[in-house]
């Protein structure tokens, strides 16, 4: 019997792994068509909006002879609850397990988006829907962003760094906080840090007080450091942090102090405004190439003349998601 | 010249046409994937949420080599009129003739849901948005669930008793009403008595007074029992009505008596909640088998117990929507 | 290398390109299945609505062996800035130019529809949604209905004309304004008469005082028409205009007059109420043909008599959406 393969975090597969997913994902950029996926089904259970992450996986899908099914939760189909063993007296008339083992009788895998709902941390880094779908689902389940984890995103990163980097190992990947007008989730830079340092990146976060990554994700990448040998710095000065960067990985994310509590962070994040990557800050850098997970507020997290510059590689990026799918997929859902 | 096979209710079939119908659909749950539907397309026009429905259906057609197209009305597409010679003056900018007509010329077939607006129970039972497609459509029009019926649940329904019983005939199906904190359609259980009763399994409706199904299906369930030799038991006692039962199939539906009067409904549904399935009362059950159509209301409308016990055929119920639905498509739209 | 060829409006391509572009879409009515656009992806971006557009776009690309992916804007996508330069601090969390050029990356084609706001006739004249996709993506973007042009349409109009009428040059081509309980966007009818002015046919403009077209579609029309020897007409009186039409193109549209001041032309409009096609307007034509491009409000815009009338080809007219749309595909993204 085949072992049914989830993807919900990088760290779930070892770095070789990994690297086996990311050379076949460059093989696929050369030749993207195939008919490997031929009458395979991939459910996209969506509980919030997305670009990128539908278009690359239904055409992932579709240039390898299969098909996707985009499933937006609360406008598509029923609210879903995921407590177990709730009393569903509320606004949600299916639970996730039932979700999870019908589609699971449909198709070939399911892949789900759920962001946190930014009220209580303890909450949503449990990742209750993704997991609750992983748990019950019979067929493979992907992370298609959890309140914790992009690790699609987070192949595509890699996958960047090394067409840009023969070798990644001991180059400065710095993870930049910059400021925006609303508190953003934190998948995507858990994500980003756990990869770079799985692939023995020296990572630095900068970042205000207050705006550190949680404890669990830090101290992933503490353990990934230390088996590469190599070390994690955490800078609050942003001039500082970004000096001889080799990649400038900007993203804004939430304070966990704040967790929950939107007024109180809004007074802190008024005094932010100047956390934003501008050309004269990418000059202190070693020639570092700008990364972005997108979509981006222009102009607020970063200048035009960065995310327009030759040295910003976000389309790259945003292209890489396809080809570090489609080997996703080929590995989870291919006859091999 | 090709007839035109709408599919709108179980009752426009005959037995051995259903029966034919249900064993395709066995066959084909062994032999997924053929290429019948090749350059085929199929439009659903949902007026209202879905999951197994809309999955099932779209993995139905890319099974077999065709395509379909999702349009959620309203959402998607505009906002359609219903009503012969209407003065379109109001929010709808587009009559179901046109829509009908209009799709008629891109594809292959039409595939409606349309649930009841829960006001006026005549102007509900008389289908109008599902008929009028039916109507002014020129190629098929199929039933995902209108106000009267759910002829798609039904095939499914009935597929799985086959599969649990070499000879449905004669065993006791149950169709007992639950409590759910809103008032539902009738379509399911509508659909599904009438599907047993056809089948010639004898029919026991068990629900709290005021819940009777409408006059128009009992009579048709009626008029199947008499020709199978069977009879219609109605039972207002839960306890009752469950023994030596061999199928169990819960559902919660709306009260004809308070139709459109939530505020009275609400008053006489707060003293059924104890209407609820449990293993207490599966076990006075002739081994019963679980069955619902899905989403359900956990630890509401049945305990957690029930439908995550063996005994639980829901998830068999809803794959066979998949196989029913092909077998439907190829029927309606295969060169045969 | 391949040139991108966009289609934003008729007036891009010249009188033969568009008639070489018709005559495949002919053909094709007649053989509508190839596999010419295999493993070709086209995106397909709405900021609005649509039913014949997503579907005819949809089936066009699997009835041709691709695929299309549906996004809609603000639902399953985030919302868009387009103003070049923005600081993005508002509800846009992503620019035009970077769902643009990361489209790009994924798939062959961008298919576009935005509505204009209906409040500054000079922004929206603009059409910078669609121009910024076409100005951005690096692969051909397609205008499924801009604040000025609806080309798409104009190409299923020209070659329903063309099935009409053996020589469509010297036929009175009556564009008619007709009431409608809100102000609509003029990319309908701009189109319409640019692409019959084209064509050498005479065009009328029949409407109130205050609802002519935009200067620039006017004297584009002109220009047309003195190409062709033929002349453009503006009547405001609606019996006086249709007479000796060959062909009725019925449409609403709200006046620039008054845009962005609903109250002031509600007033007017509410005068407005006789502007209808009637049977008895019909009769004053010469046998003409009644056209519109659906959704069309039955018994405001038209009495059903008329569009149910044997000389109505609306039906037609939105099939031919899907042919021509075709022939458009193909030619941007075949290999020829």
């Amino acid at each position: 019997m085949k072992t049914k393969k989830n993807f919900i975090n990088t760290e779930d597969l070892s770095r070789d792994q990994l690297k086996e997913l990311l050379d076949h994902a460059i093989r696929l950029k050369e030749r993207p068509y195939n008919e490997a996926l031929k009458n395979k089904s991939l459910y996209m259970v969506f509980f919030n909006p997305s670009l990128r992450t539908r278009s690359s996986f239904e055409t992932a899908m579709s240039q390898c002879g299969g098909s996707a099914v985009n499933l937006s939760v609360g406008q598509d189909t029923w609210q879903l609850e995921h407590r177990p063993g709730a009393v569903m007296d509320g606004s949600a008339s299916e639970h996730v397990k039932d979700a999870a083992r019908v589609l699971s009788r449909y198709g070939d895998a399911i892949a789900v988006r759920c962001f946190p709902y930014m009220k209580n941390w303890e909450e949503d880094a449990r990742d209750t829907v993704v997991r609750g779908f992983a748990e019950h689902a019979t067929v493979p389940v992907i992370n298609m962003e959890s309140s914790m984890y992009h690790p699609c995103q987070a192949l595509a990163d890699m996958m960047t760094v090394n067409e840009l980097y023969r070798e990644p190992r001991g180059r400065r990947f710095v993870l930049t906080w910059c400021y925006h007008p609303k508190p953003l989730p934190m998948a995507v830079p858990n994500s980003a840090a756990l990869m770079a340092s799985t692939f023995g990146m020296d990572v630095t976060v900068v970042c205000p007080e207050g705006f550190e990554l949680c404890d669990q994700v830090t101290d992933g990448i503490k353990a990934n450091c230390e088996r590469e040998g190599t070390e994690l710095r955490v800078v609050h000065d942003l001039e500082e942090g970004v000096v001889d960067g080799d990649v400038i990985y900007a993203k804004s994310w939430g304070s966990l102090k704040y967790y929950g509590d939107w007024d109180g962070e809004k007074v802190v994040r008024e005094g932010l405004k100047d956390w934003k990557i501008t050309g004269e800050l990418m000059e202190k850098t070693n020639d570092g190439k700008f990364m972005h997970c997108l979509p981006v507020r222009r102009n607020v997290v970063v200048d035009d003349e960065v995310i327009d510059g030759e040295n910003s590689v976000v389309y790259r990026q945003a292209e890489n998601r396809l080809h570090a799918q489609k080997a996703l997929l080929m590995n989870i859902l291919g006859e091999g």
